[in-house]
């Protein structure tokens, strides 16, 4: 295995971005209330281990498109009042159709009025998984770290 | 047009980067108050488009380096007083010499002795044209989220 | 020399993304409270620059475990109870074995019951060398901005 610091490979580095984009859209998706472009990142057989505070697991699309449109429907909020915004990538390849994705979540409340725009801080654990060719997200985790900590630890790759 | 998740093309990961390069060094030469280097980045055409409470359209370099040269006199402020952080690109290319770019904006007001340093919450839309072998910013807007909304969405691409 | 926003070429891509991988698994060791993972990432004669309120020079990779390891111990705190959250990448190559980079750091405090989570702001200042094929981190100083300002500014290139 590769350690950091050792040059990655073309292919490993178009994968890399490819996976990056698809993490950041999932927010730009989410925070403009767009329900099917957020759904549509997922595979058909996705797991969104949010944790009890959020229902438990929520499996497969048809879950997945139903609690997303819930949330949205429960919040009544403008587009982008709430902003995802991600940092710190830190992206395995595991074979060919599978990755690991760790990521810095820093979730803003971006509503005109809101005192304060801290919500909450995490970090991202997701795997990706290659199906026909177009790479979606087949599982996704947080680490709740701030306000209320949850904190489940690496996945066992 | 290629879906998310699908691979990227080098050409495309090529130009994405270099677009991504243009986007943070606006806020390392803004930060540093560096007018140059920050004028430089725009066509000489270009439109930064920040609305009423900017004075309207800055329209075309001469006036953009005006209206920054006043912004920085009048906030006498140290180097880096002021970062402009940026997350969360989504760049997407229109065609051999035009790219769209949607950034999160994170103002952060880092002088010491400033209370909070959260100055404000937005997303950067700009159109980026490649001139001369070269990509410059041809357009730039803000969706002001927070404190104050000023939102204008989307453009059409 | 390439001028922002002039494409770069595959090369240059490839190690820019090594070493933007580096940086960002420097904040997932430290976070993690991975002292031998973060100690891995420096070459064995770096200095950490970090100033007076952090003793000093810290100079050979020795002395830089001894004083990550004395700090972890120091804070006694959870995994992920801060983040080193990096943005605005700004990567220079010099030479075939010389690089520098420029990030934004927002130090995070995300320990359950922390009243505010915004330790403090500043701007890494790398030097990476390549050694024997593989990126390490040479040298390391922050400009730290807020809340307390300790200023230093550009290297000399």
């Amino acid at each position: 295995m590769r350690k950091t610091g050792e040059m990655m490979t073309l292919d490993e580095l178009l994968t890399k971005e490819t996976l990056t984009e698809l993490r950041i859209m999932y927010s730009h998706h989410f925070d403009a209330r767009n329900l099917e472009g957020l759904v549509d990142l997922f595979t058909d057989d996705a797991v969104c281990e949010f944790g009890p505070d959020f229902g438990g697991d929520w499996v497969g699309k048809a879950q997945i498109r139903d609690n997303f449109a819930g949330y949205l429907e429960s919040t009544d909020r403008v587009p982008f009042g709430v902003l995802h915004a991600v940092t710190n990538p830190w992206i395995r390849l595991i074979d060919d159709e599978t990755a690991n994705g760790r990521w810095y979540l820093h979730d803003l409340f971006t509503e005109e009025g809101q005192e304060s725009p801290l919500g909450l801080y995490g970090i991202y654990d997701d795997l990706y998984k290659k199906v026909d060719g177009r790479w979606l997200i087949h599982r996704t985790r947080i680490d709740f770290l701030w306000p209320k900590r949850v904190y489940t630890g690496f996945r066992d790759l």
